[in-house]
């Protein structure tokens, strides 16, 4: 179909119900657009600003729900990575090993990533330049791994804002298959809270701008109850509202898609 | 046609040929492809960086040629103003007064124009919100002068960069239509030559992302010797590009326009 | 002595009532402390972001009260101009022309101040580098005006913050003599009320690292009533504060002195 | 004496001798100036830019030689964690552990370098705010561990380039004792031959304000031959500059102290 893929799913695994409904539900959605898509779910939150964040549910039981959603479903599926332990561990149950932004220049990590086989989707960190990603990229390709993406995720605007440069998603294009994380890139940091903020009435407007510019994938946190959701609540899109948005990008991409 | 419109032409009035010869191309393809099209040019340039940059071929020769444009072709035409004394003289010439960014704070300026009952484009400052921009339409308003536009040219990201915040597109249609300046918003500042650098190979996949988030109208300097130019050369779009950039965007243009 | 110089008053002169009972308290304390004094005062706010914003008492009015100061206490004084036509204006009243930082870049107002003769202090853009400044300065000497000074006000950091960058005090003391401005560097615009934020309690922080990283003067605006001023009340300094800050200022511009 | 504290020492651990040698030179200063000293050293460099960058001369070995050091010269060490498996492995050598910049949002690293007792410093992150250190502190002390310390080493500032906050200094001094990196905070980063630059020649410029500002400590990186030095040279300080440094940063100090 040539359309644009999607990660998407909740921010962290908060059960094995939870994980399933949403799942469900996305994929009756990106059946009918015909978007490639994969699971993403987070087994365990290891950076959160504060010391009493929900961190999650337990690894083994997180990661086990993630391989319970991909047989029952027949999806790939995401999770991030943040120890090199973790790498071979989190092999055994998804397809696809995010490295975070922040941690995308911890070199081990991404070469445990890179040696397990599976596909690695590295995080631009907020403090890195697209061009500087080719660097990230090279460290995968050179563990014999040429099954490498990147995602952009915003890019740090003094402290306490994000700001998205479409000029990166040609120049990273250049380097692997991009994807534009429309949730992260609102994420407002830094608040006196300690708690994350975010626009999640701009989602559909960045996400436009990122299928316009090329993005090969989009990357977006959805739940059905956002505002009760155990992490980054103030960012992921309301499934309620995933089919229109995705309707409205499929037309876009196919539009692209024609062009010259 | 419901197609969005332009604003083009070159930086400076460097004579009349070059005028007559820019605007002449430019219809040829405006109308091709039902783009409402307003012919651009400064008849001065005054924020130069350097004292020995190109600063224009005499205020009345330079508005006389916007004129003759305007009668030739049957275009509205626009230039930008930075002095009070300004804004009755260029009135008398052309439809749209243009504020700079770096003047778009200067009340006296903004009044000046507004009240000469033109059209007002104001260029949102490098350094101003999109929010920000509320206030500046609000003086324009205030004068019985309903006739107002916004034009973003990017934001300061460093000190020898711009980035494009697309967040503030929908954000500054809520105050009035909304035009992305897709040249300026490429340059790159503060070059140690004192002349500005730019990145015109980034110019379609900027105004991509302006058409996808619903800009009323795209802002662009064009020539057809961008490196022979006497100002802004770094930035302009070669004209022969001009067409098919054009044809892209509004092929978007149709699809976001029958979007939910 | 060689202690630094000091630029000092209130935003917008109110009245000579209340400038002249500035003026006294401030000469006061610089006496004392050998500190060479030049009283500011704007005639006029032109840049408000609001229309309703407070912009003066009368052009002529404010000058002439800024002379009368000058003759009371045998003091210079400065004053920000904003058109062409305000340079020759201000000069029959004041010793030191500034140009406004969204100004700076504006060849014509740049050079009708130094052509007055009058001492011209360039405030950098927030939109500027330090490097950036050397075309200005040299936009000055190239009228045959040798005397010109460079004051820093801060550099856009994100949309609502300003930040100082220390380094930029030996680049641009390359260029002129370079005044740090503690009341401005402090502010934080773009704030959703219109009305410009700032950081008072952080004003002898900045002070003390502008004044260990050797700048030549220093620039406040201060008031005895801060909270009820005409105009950015939010920065200045109250002067019930101002012996002590200057005190210890001083006594850090001694040690400096003695360096290496 | 009242006198701030020093991190210092060359960026990685190269060899025996060159730690030797470092420390020996930096102790002959530092007990001359009655500066409290802790030799500073990297026993594995994990997030070079690049995979062909040094990372170090085996872990076990360099953390012997900095246990070799504090034991010749009777002084504390301090080194840098990048995995929880660090933190227990390090302790065993070290007296202060530290928390990489790009890691310090990493709960499970902070909590684990808290549990070995030892004294944590915690990098300020290149995306974090100074406001937003606090959390990190806390989740220090929330393991019985009152011994926490923060380190800025700069602020984001566009892609290639970092910029100190001065405000921070006093605001992270409400959370823990605060030390200023100067040899970090001037790195250039995202540079395109994937190695990071630097401007050494602005270290004093920018430890005289952080002096100035308050700071408890300072951290630099210092070789005695910075050109040749395995990674970070562009950034170090030639150790033959050192002591007219610290000897005028000792002077500020001492007038610092001594205000009201």
């Amino acid at each position: 179909s040539n359309n644009f893929f999607l990660l998407a799913g909740p921010c962290a695994i908060e059960g094995e119900d939870m994980a399933l409904r949403i799942a469900e539900k996305v994929i009756a959605i990106t059946d009918k657009l015909s978007i490639p898509y994969i699971f993403k779910g987070s087994f365990k939150k290891a950076n959160r600003s504060r010391i009493d964040s929900f961190t999650g549910i337990g690894d083994e039981k997180a990661l086990k729900i993630l391989k319970k959603v991909s047989e029952t479903f027949n999806v790939p599926t995401v999770t991030d990575i943040h120890e090199i332990s973790d790498a071979e561990m989190a092999a055994a149950y998804v397809d696809v090993l995010q490295i975070p932004a922040f941690l995308v220049r911890q070199t081990d990590l991404v070469v445990a990533a890179a040696n397990t086989g599976k596909v690695v989707n590295l995080k631009k960190g907020q403090f890195m330049s697209p061009e500087s990603m080719k660097h990230a990229v090279t460290k995968v390709l050179d563990c014999k791994n040429q099954q490498v993406m990147i995602t952009d995720r915003g890019t740090m605007f003094g402290y306490q804002d994000m700001i998205v440069d479409f000029r990166g998603i040609p120049t990273m294009k250049q380097f692997a298959p991009t994807v534009l994380d429309v949730t992260h890139s609102l994420q407002q940091p830094n608040q006196t809270s300690g708690v994350t903020g975010g626009r999640p009435d701009m989602i559909e407007t960045i996400a436009r701008a990122g299928i316009a510019t090329g993005v090969d994938g989009l990357f977006m946190e959805t739940h059905f109850d956002p505002a009760n959701a155990k992490s980054d609540g103030a960012n992921m899109l309301h499934l309620d509202y995933l089919e229109k948005v995705l309707t409205n990008l499929t037309a876009i991409r196919q539009t692209i898609n024609n062009l010259d």
